[in-house]
């Protein structure tokens, strides 16, 4: 090919990820990259760490690695790539290639001309529908001038009151950032019927949900915004909701993205129902000589076949590679994605992949799901920390089909989920988890590691060798509709379970596993049991030895108490 | 199948994990463990860090997760488990189906039938064949009461000075375990050219000694202990080696393990020529009524296809399901082994998994290297910490074959090192591991993560794309041979460089990257160009824009000066 123009519609991530892997595959190419904000390739999932005060400096989200800023400078000087900041793309005629822009500055228009044009044009927040949801203080804080206006009113002591709508993942990140470090009140208002909906399966969710309750965080769930009210008093704005009425100095919007496909669609470019372009595996879009990526796109789930919108910036930097490999002549893929995700709450890392078990079912897959609570070192090792990882996978043919979990120790918990994303992946099963050959030493693993674990478990589960109920069944079943032919069989030591027995006289039972053997003849056979330990080992050894001894109305709960109380469940002791 | 005799010889990890296991399935046979120890079922891998003083108790390594002593009672009565302790296995007889014991006080023999035998014989510690080996205070810690001893003795103020005989994993351990808490002066004698050998390449092995170093410890390597000699004066004795005498309080012999199967051969059951137990997928020996696993194995090597000895206390634990599935007359197979490792050396994390470049290369692979240095989170989260990863991939197949890595996050570098383990045990190319789809968020990740990027870079190494040296050829190039010819041009910023140009002024030239395409003429064209950066990502840049301009004599320093300075190579600024 000869020297090609090649214009990028977009400075976040995939835009300059694709320039400069083109410069680097055809130096001699011409490569523009135009951009809106003043501001190009920053990092805004950094925002949240800006506003807590982790990240002191905005310039600290605007440098690469090495401290070098990610200037149009920058950019031209080691890069050998042009950049137009402040330069608005209006109008794409593929008939003609070319496209026109404007400055934002000036107001001066002009066409620029592609071989290659590549649309990174992004996501953007998901608006609030709402009357009231332009008054100022309401913000979504997705622009790093955002942040710095956001982080300036916090520190100057003007948010005494914060109300967050969305419990995304950056909900919650903001919810950690404005009320741990600054202390401000904060509300976290979701409109679903629980946090991280999609992302999480709701034992997991009530875990997140009870750490940011913890911290003094007011959750409302299914509670939806109605209204925003400019205040007189003491704080500016009032939050209509569905059941309250919540002032605030400070209103965030956190209810997910959407993607950024005005100028495509105009074009006649194809979009996905939901908005999102589409794209092939070599990342092209309808026209073969336009390629995107990104958040403006929408991509096929390996384990559904059916396109989803997943913004995640690591996705955007590896589609950038993609394209630019493409463009460059090469021939690359991009494969279907399975959907890791982590992120971090208060002092809780989380993390997941693939589908949730209300995904997976709702998809008509014959779906289980496996919680096994261990240490995510040896249990002899100082540094221990609990992981509470969730396995779910298709009990016909023994698919992975995806796994959540939490940790103080969010490396430990993120290690583990990525090793089981690459096992899904790969269309791995659940011989290949149980069998993963991962790393041991006492002080970063314990000898099974729990990824071995949970398959272990999730096996015996589809296996039907062992029966249990989740954490949520137990809520409904033992405390909410507290029958009384449902009592608890704690086979703890008698110190761990007094507090339950004292709580609950009649329903709560304490034989310890080690002596099981030796007294059947105490465990009434009239009634259903729930087999309850600390984490759900020794309620499996009870459970097997009891259905030995004829008894088939016994279920072990998963991950016994140690999940109650972390999901704040039943929090005796 | 009626009520079955099972007899397991070895306590240690494999032989309770295939009794437990086996008692859940069928809970009514006759299970039984014998074992010459008094103390079974006890984390030998724990005890570096009792000695450390990092578990306090000794009874720490010998419960379970929820603190039950792991006794011959406790699996007698928590898992309905017979354990015979103290009890010797004189001699296998296949045909009679028995094993002739004897009790190990009173010297009572006799008979255990068996209708499936279970050799969990395991592992003990490489012998060092020198005179003087027996001599009190020279020992291998690898029981609880040896390590008992030792750590008496070093708390109670006896060992001044240690030398650690081998720098293996356990060696390296111990190493850490007596220097760093008590100050014991010490050293690590390793008779191979590396620390690690066979687990780690070079340059990272150089990363390993030279933190070792950095803590006081001397170590000698390409030394072979030639005698140990008992010494009248203050240290009661003298370790001799090919060049050193060296006193000492305590000699630690950590020279591997081998298998213990005296009693399997002796009885006429197949072993490989190295000596470990031949077994087929489902752990059955020559005798398909006696299964074998743990540390008296080998195993196919997944990546060589041929039997290797690793054992590994993580493999005995899940081969021991497979044992007991297998029994009980189920269907179970273990996978081939990927060989994956971790330790804690000091404060650094080390892991790996797959095979070496080395490795690779002497089974005749076409294999390639790619050292990659970057962050576990993100640049800008205050938490973060280089990870030194590299991966080696079989430039022909581009299948990848292995990866090493070292951190002060051990966490970190564990989970990338697993989720590489996952792909190689599904025989994953570079494709698979450059668009591994790996969780990301500012605190855990960076936006592309170190496994992609490590992907990347060896892609465009095996492509020709990039070309570069190792650090032990920089060092060997430029620093031994000290060549007129060769020149480092370090395209950093001049502060960086200047320690540098100071210390080669003939051969150290300073070309910042960002100024690099105005100063073309500036760059040798006589002279072979060793093109350097922090970490490796701007050389490689650099090194792009000057083949566009028609230099040839070009490569790149994988890593950077991080490399060389993590490795103590190259220390100044």
């Amino acid at each position: 090919m000869a020297c090609e123009r090649i214009l990028i519609i977009g400075g976040g991530v995939l835009g300059p990820k694709v320039a400069c892997r083109l410069k680097r595959l055809k130096p001699e190419w011409d490569v523009t990259v135009i951009d809106q904000q003043e501001e190009i390739a920053y990092s805004a999932c950094g925002i949240p760490y800006y506003i807590s005060g982790d990240v002191g400096e905005l310039q600290g989200l605007m440098t690469a690695s090495f401290q070098m800023v990610r200037s149009p400078e920058f950019f031209e000087d080691a890069k050998d790539v042009r950049i137009k900041t402040r330069t608005q793309a209006l109008a794409l005629d593929r008939q003609a290639k070319q496209v026109r822009v404007r400055q934002v500055e000036t107001g001066a228009e002009e066409k620029l001309s592609y071989d290659k044009l590549v649309l990174a044009t992004g996501r953007r927040p998901k608006p609030l529908n709402v009357a009231g949801a332009e008054l100022p203080g309401v913000v979504s804080v997705a622009t790093l001038m955002q942040a710095e206006a956001v982080k300036r009113r916090i520190s100057q002591g003007e948010v005494a009151k914060a109300v967050i709508i969305g419990a995304s993942p950056r909900g919650l990140e903001m919810t950690a950032a404005v009320s741990d470090l600054w202390g401000v009140e904060t509300t976290l208002v979701e409109p679903g019927s629980q946090v991280l909906p999609g992302l999480l399966d709701v034992p997991l969710a009530r875990m997140v949900q009870y750490e940011v309750q913890c911290r003094g965080v007011q959750v409302f769930l299914e509670e939806s915004v109605q209204e925003i009210l400019a205040a007189p008093g003491e704080h500016s704005l009032e939050v209509i909701t569905s059941t309250h009425r919540l002032p605030a100095d400070l209103v965030i919007v956190a209810l997910g993205a959407e993607p950024r496909t005005e100028l495509a669609v105009s074009a006649g470019l194809l979009a996905s129902p939901n908005g999102g372009l589409l794209v092939n595996q070599r990342l092209q879009t309808s026209d073969p000589d336009i390629y995107a990526g990104g958040g403006c796109i929408e991509y096929p789930h390996l384990l559904t076949g059916k396109t989803i919108y997943f913004p995640e910036t690591s996705l955007a930097h590896r589609q950038g590679r993609v394209i630019g490999t493409n463009i460059a002549g090469g021939y690359a893929t991009f494969p279907d994605i399975v959907g890791s995700f982590t992120l971090k709450v208060f002092d809780l890392g989380v993390a997941g992949t693939g589908l949730t078990l209300e995904t997976a079912r709702n998809e008509g897959l014959t779906a289980e799901a496996a919680l096994v609570v261990q240490q995510d070192h040896a249990h002899f090792y100082p540094t221990q920390e609990l992981i509470y990882l969730q396995l779910v996978v298709d009990s016909s043919s023994r698919r992975l089909l995806g796994a959540q979990g939490i940790s103080p120790n969010g490396d430990a918990v993120v290690g583990r989920v990525n090793s089981i994303a690459a096992l899904l992946g790969q269309h791995g099963n659940l011989e290949d988890l149980a069998h993963l050959e991962v790393a041991y030493s006492p002080p970063y693993a314990t000898a099974l590691d729990i990824v071995n674990t949970v398959a272990n478990t999730a096996e015996n589960l589809v296996t039907g060798f062992n029966q249990s109920i989740s954490l949520t069944e137990f809520q409904r079943l033992f405390l909410e509709e507290a029958r009384d032919d449902v009592i608890c069989l704690d086979v703890r030591g008698a110190a761990n379970a007094a507090p339950f027995v004292a709580r609950f006289p009649e329903r709560w039972l304490n034989i310890p596993q080690e002596t099981l053997k030796y007294r059947f003849k105490e465990v009434p056979r009239d009634k259903r049991l729930i087999l309850i330990c600390n984490a759900g080992m020794r309620s499996y050894e009870a459970l097997r030895q009891l259905q030995t001894q004829g008894f088939d109305n016994a279920v072990g709960l998963q991950g016994g108490v140690a999940a109650l109380k972390k999901a704040g469940i039943l929090t005796l002791e």
